[in-house]
């Protein structure tokens, strides 16, 4: 993309109502517009890189088997009357009459609604497991919206539920979730510790929570140390294998490790002094195992291997997809901006020209641009005609990992400028090599 | 995908409630289940077929230059209020209360979000021209939502807006999406007429529907059969070029086409009387210029060249995302289901196992599935245990382009058996010439 033909608002100021990083810096970068309280508005660059977080999210799902489909943002009550949570889930619902005066809700969660998609369907423990997800916007009548798209009212969300013959299925179910979400955080570049949480209005007995940790989360956290050293990687484990997910388990929650909510400073105490923790962190998703407490309300039952009727036992698993974006930039950024991990960056690279309208310069530009768009990256090359300062600052501020300087005086000694966002450091390269770096780079990720 | 891990909860009855073809054989097929009056969710199956679609949609969007991004799906009821279509509206709008009592509205469109958003962020005449697009789901709360996915209440769109200095640039980028337009339904697999239209609430001069000649089309059009015989093809339009894209319009619209809204019988009789056609049409796309409606309302003016403040020339340009599910079937199908065009299909071949559990049919299968999938296609092998004919109506049912049936007779022979959907005719061959032919059908599309 050339900037001078995209539309990438950056704002010069810090807004006002911006009271956290994340939040100031998708305003400024040119991400995101209020539209109205905790409703937004997702710009060019912001909405790149949610499409980017989401695709992310739908390659891990799938990966270990679970089926994409998509329910519809508007629900009607009736489902909601049957489990038992109209009445019981408040005024973070959105509750709307159609011109029918038919009871609907914007929904804030699918529990009801995937349940009733299992029971019209499903009749026989042979169609099990079956996990389907879907990702849809949300909305959650917050109070008090604030912080950006990381406390919205209507927020993209995966919500998935698992459909099992048996309680040690369903928990394999988790455990499989389990090992699917370390793994798309750590693509975003992102370290999720999954801690015991509370279940909520969901329900059920078995839930963690994925907490970034960042000093602007909403929670505070308490962990054992040891647990920040833990790293997914490259493991390949099959997602069908029992063991292996639990072992995957066992790993990553058997330290402490737990929000406020679970909090229980007797059992902290145990962790050797110098390892305990105490920190905040941002809540990226949640695990649930609630067993037939949806199945039993709301009569989804298959046949057994025994020709008896029996309820599933369910899960369901969340990740906040548009709340990631500000707990990456939380996560990572300093003062000048974003700083991108390559995972999620909106564009690969940005071309500066020192001095557009310079007839070598511009060829120069063009040449890197086309070479990287022929090898599959998408940078952004600013094309404007403006000072070197504007340019290294709306870089620096949208924080793409890897910026190009091209300029005459480097040209004549045939080097362009490669500098990391992160490091800061530069080198000095023919323009061929800096280009061969950048897909070095990007191998295995584009 | 394996069927047997698949979620394909296929329809033996036709369902009562389906009135036209396009809705029983989504019912059918497991795409879509209802949720709600006019409100679906997207089975795996359906969901497969609306994210192509909308990819589809995205890539020639993109192709001519045009910014995607996201606007919400609830709306301030101020902006609406401001441009004077909050009341004009009438009941298809869903309204909405918030806790905190404001007025809030499920958005039908975007004309005035995406207004105030150029308003807030742009000043001059330099950043222009620009178009902004978005596919979102919208709700229009028809008082008989019928025929399925082809007026639900919920829907997806793809809605553009471009802001142009003058009228002859909005002009332009309304022959543009004229162009893109044509391309992006051919790759569909559907022939849709550009006809003259009445602009309706969103208001303007110039305006085309695209249509696609359906019986079950819900308007009447009128048209020369001349029409029919254009073909945009792989023509390299350059979307910067004025001339090139105004030739095109004229091309497609300079015969008689119109709907019953604008059809006017005594310019229709001057059409040679062997080439009169009157039919019904399906709606999958509208292109407004509406000049400066809601520029002048909003007060979204630019500096231009001479330092004046101008209000910049603005059209609106929409595709019926969801929608097109239904016109595609309603144009391709038969009597034993849907037969999907190769562009759209939710799997690129089907893999028909005549003896689940013979080791060497299974083997057989295995191999084609892995070299398909190689290659970069995306096979359904039904691999459940049951006869020949339950497979062949399932396949047949949701009605992808191509089928390989696999047998111990064909295998002892070295062959296996490929059948076209839409022909159905079939050749007996080798495995991987199968798998050969297959991938050159499609080559360019994948």
């Amino acid at each position: 993309m050339r900037l001078s033909q995209y539309f990438l608002p950056v704002l010069k100021e810090n807004p006002a109502e911006a009271q956290i990083v994340s939040h100031r810096l998708m305003l400024r970068a040119g991400m995101i517009k209020q539209s109205s309280a905790g409703i937004y508005s997702w710009l060019p660059l912001g909405y790149k890189v949610l499409r980017k977080v989401e695709e992310i999210v739908h390659q891990e799902q799938q990966r270990v088997g679970h089926i994409p489909m998509l329910m519809p943002t508007l629900q009607s009550a009736d489902l909601w009357k049957e489990s038992g949570r109209y009445d019981a889930y408040g005024p973070e619902m959105l509750r709307i009459r159609d011109r029918q005066d038919r009871d609907m809700l914007y929904g804030p969660t699918n529990e009801e609604m995937i349940t009733d998609i299992f029971r019209s369907h499903v009749g026989s423990y042979k169609d099990l497991p079956l996990t389907l997800y879907h990702i849809q916007w949300k909305f959650r009548d917050e109070i008090r919206p604030r912080f950006g798209v990381m406390r919205g009212r209507e927020f993209l969300m995966k919500d998935g539920y698992n459909f099992d013959l048996t309680k040690e299925d369903a928990l394999h179910a988790y455990n499989r979730h389990l090992v699917s979400y370390l793994r798309t955080y750590e693509r975003m570049g992102l370290q999720a510790i999954p801690m015991r949480a509370d279940s909520g209005p969901i329900g059920g007995d078995d839930t963690h929570e994925f907490l970034v940790l960042a000093e602007t989360g909403e929670s505070e956290v308490f962990y054992d140390s040891e647990i920040t050293d833990l790293t997914f990687g490259d493991r390949e484990i099959d997602p069908n294998d029992h063991d292996a997910c639990r072992a995957v388990l066992e790993e990553f929650t058997s330290r402490y490790a737990r929000t406020d909510e679970t909090h229980d400073p007797e059992v902290f105490a145990k962790v050797p002094e110098e390892r305990q923790r105490s920190a905040r962190g941002i809540e990226v998703g949640q695990i649930f195992y609630f067993g037939t407490k949806y199945s039993d309300a709301m009569n989804a039952k298959v046949q057994g291997p025994d020709g008896k009727q029996v309820p599933v036992h369910m899960g369901s698993h969340g990740i906040g997809v548009s709340r990631l974006l500000g707990a990456i930039i939380e996560a990572s950024h300093d003062d000048k901006g974003i700083i991108w991990p390559e995972g999620v960056t909106p564009f690969h690279a940005g071309i500066v020209n020192l001095k557009q309208g310079d007839a070598e310069a511009d060829a120069a530009c063009d040449a890197l641009y086309n070479s990287l768009k022929a090898l599959g990256l998408d940078p952004l090359y600013d094309d404007r005609k403006g000072g070197a300062g504007m340019k290294f600052a709306t870089m620096d501020l949208i924080g793409l990992p890897w910026r190009i300087t091209v300029g005459p005086r480097g040209l004549k000694n045939g080097v362009v400028e490669l500098t990391s966002r992160r490091t800061g450091e530069s080198e000095e390269l023919p323009p061929e090599q800096a280009v061969e770096k950048i897909a070095k780079i990007y191998a295995g990720i584009v």
